[in-house]
């Protein structure tokens, strides 16, 4: 169902995207991996060549509203530059060096000052490489072995964690259980008799599984977890790799009140740039301290640079409001549209970072379409993941995003509703 | 014993490292991390500022030849102009962006067209990613879950593989079988009984065990190993992240005429910039594209540009040629030295990877030694790691390096030989 949809997108020039799309199928398997797969959404651009603040061009020089941030890194904008700046200003002294260059400590302390739960940081590349870690250190203070995690849970791509099974083992899965996410009476059940060997328990600040309705924490389920971590001796981690520093200038369960053991960041930190940290407490000092695990280009000075400024920059531009502001405006504009057109549409999850799904669209079918329409008409969205809004987004740039999505749904509304 | 040791460095100013490092345990376990942790050696310093062709300054403005080559990623010298140019050139086009950048697609070609044995290629950030990722595709495409890894061979940091047990659990190493590196025979003995199970061999193009003599590889090993391959079904892994575009401008084992099925990159191959590689032959291609890899960074479009300047300019100015000569010349010199101040040494491994040890030091106190008074005598090498040789060298810094290696065995005579 996701080939040949006949959308306004067949106006815009496309054959740059057709040409990559046919190379890379030659020298790249299948012709992409990973979640920048777009060989089943054909109208969706893949290749990208261009940015600049809230917009962004593909290889074909079309221009689009971006509602995807690059999947969540970028926060502040595309090339904002203040962060630019900083990376240049350390490019010209170093990047990957023979040891960490002045500027990780400062960017240590910087964690450590934004958040609360954090008494210490490493920093990594991968947001993988963040969770994986905070797995090890958990194990490695505790001694023990078991890391419980939600159903349908995504917390990276390496064997132990990647949503689809090709080349995973039963071993990678040998010590995992799972609990339903907000539901407490779930995670009693799956640790059962196993308390004594329960390391962690990894968990999401928000459900935000691709494909499904997000759902908000339930404020008395992250009490209890934190509860029923302390009771059972094990570590509470909060993979806030996705959602870090756009829910909160901080760790996003921090206005809950609940503190966390271990954070994995990565994505929106370094506006780009590729980093990944984690924060954790000094109870788990130690045990972080005592575990291997290194990467040739982890102490990159120049992404670390970015990091700085992007965690100065997001505070002092207060810019959590900024894009809750624009995400709130952003969903009352989709709801509204949604229901002028005749659609019962599901926009779920924090409003910087909203997902929209189709009632009874099983199949995505009509999500695949709607993303199709909209990036016709010059507003880049993803049919089956959340977007992210940016703090770069100007009163133009929502203008024109709230127009496209509202073009997107008269069409829609031509073809499934049959006027 | 490696502590206080009382060198030339004394002379050097220190002042910053040493609060840098002060800062750091603050904020940072144990202070630093990984292979960057250099809390075992005080007269080595941990922090660096400024590089530039084959020179370096530490944080204290301290300059030094660089003999490590920021651990192997730059190989045509700290911010060689033509890399740093190609990467401004896309750094102004947009970097981390919704999809890849068509220069994704140009990389992707030229890894197929400069290594035989590639018919296509992935990108990561890590060397462990792609390390990981040729565990997976080749499990993935044979539907057995076992490695046959080396003894003591170091292919990343991932709980699988890192070499520092802290937080790993049994299951992490449940389907590894391990043999001596050389020894066919211990293949052999290794598979036993599951040569039905075995998804591949991992084997590095020479042994470079750190802390231990190198050892280059028996060209009949490699051989009986690809038929061994051959004979139970199973892939040809061969890790060229640490060595790959320094010994040979394509798969390290090309020259010995041994096809291999898979091969990991990353370290050198954008001359410092994140990224990393797996290429791998038509057999495995839906293999390869049917599993899920992914991050957030991973088609990181500036990292991507230097990569593809690094392989065209490696071609270009024969680099592994240089640095051959380069290694050559480091040799005849350093081994010329230790023996005219007496010291009997092991310098083993291809001359661009030189590793040196002294005879009867398990513990290390005089290669420790003997960094220490290199550092103190402006030449950047490490007392337990390889080396590595950078095409930037000039014959003026082989020259410095020479007088201040020469200078080291000189002091060590002082201090050990009493004379």
């Amino acid at each position: 169902m996701t080939t040949n949809i006949d959308v306004a997108s067949d106006r815009r020039q496309r054959s740059a995207d057709t040409e990559l799309r046919r190379r890379a199928k030659a020298v790249v398997p299948n012709g992409m991996y990973g979640h920048q797969n777009m060989n089943a959404f054909p109208a969706i651009p893949q290749f990208i060549s261009r940015s600049r603040g809230a917009r962004l061009w593909d290889a074909d020089g079309n221009e689009y509203v971006d509602l995807m941030c690059s999947w969540g890194p970028v926060i502040l904008g595309h090339c904002d530059p203040v962060v630019e700046e900083a990376a240049e200003r350390q490019r010209r002294q170093g990047d990957c060096l023979n040891g960490p260059a002045p500027v990780m400590v400062e960017l240590a302390e910087a964690m450590v000052d934004t958040v609360a739960d954090a008494d210490w940081a490493m920093f990594a590349k991968n947001g993988t490489d963040a969770t994986t870690m905070c797995c090890t250190i958990a194990r490695a203070a505790t001694g023990r072995k078991m890391i419980l995690v939600a159903e349908g849970a995504y917390h990276g791509a390496a064997p132990w964690c990647t949503p689809f099974p090709a080349g995973v083992t039963a071993a990678d899965r040998a010590n995992l259980l799972q609990f339903r996410f907000n539901d407490i009476g779930s995670v009693r059940a799956a640790v059962g008799e196993h308390a004594d060997d329960i390391a962690a328990i990894i968990v999401s600040p928000f459900r935000h599984d691709a494909g499904f309705d997000q759902e908000l924490v339930d404020p008395t389920f992250a009490h209890d977890v934190r509860a029923y971590c302390d009771e059972i001796g094990a570590a509470l981690i909060l993979d806030d790799v996705r959602a870090g520093f756009r829910i909160h200038h901080g760790g996003s369960w921090e206005p809950l009140g609940v503190p966390v053991d271990l954070t994995p960041w990565s994505k929106s930190i370094a506006n780009g740039y590729a980093l990944a940290a984690v924060t954790g407490t000094d109870r788990y000092r130690d045990a972080a301290g005592g575990i291997f695990v290194t990467g040739s280009f982890w102490m990159g000075a120049v992404d670390m640079a970015a990091g700085l400024a992007t965690i100065s920059e997001l505070g002092r531009r207060d810019s959590v409001s900024r894009m809750r502001d624009l995400g709130v405006r952003l969903r009352d504009g989709v709801v509204e549209s949604a229901s002028k057109w005749g659609f019962d549409v599901h926009y779920t999850g924090p409003s910087q970072m909203p997902n929209l799904l189709f009632a009874n669209d099983t199949d995505y079918e009509m999500s695949v379409a709607f993303s199709a329409e909209a990036q016709a008409r010059g507003v880049y969205v993803h049919p089956k993941h959340n977007w992210f809004v940016s703090a770069a987004m100007t009163d133009g740039d929502l203008d024109m995003a709230l127009t496209g999505l509202d073009g997107a749904f008269s069409a829609l509304r031509v073809r499934y509703l049959n006027s």
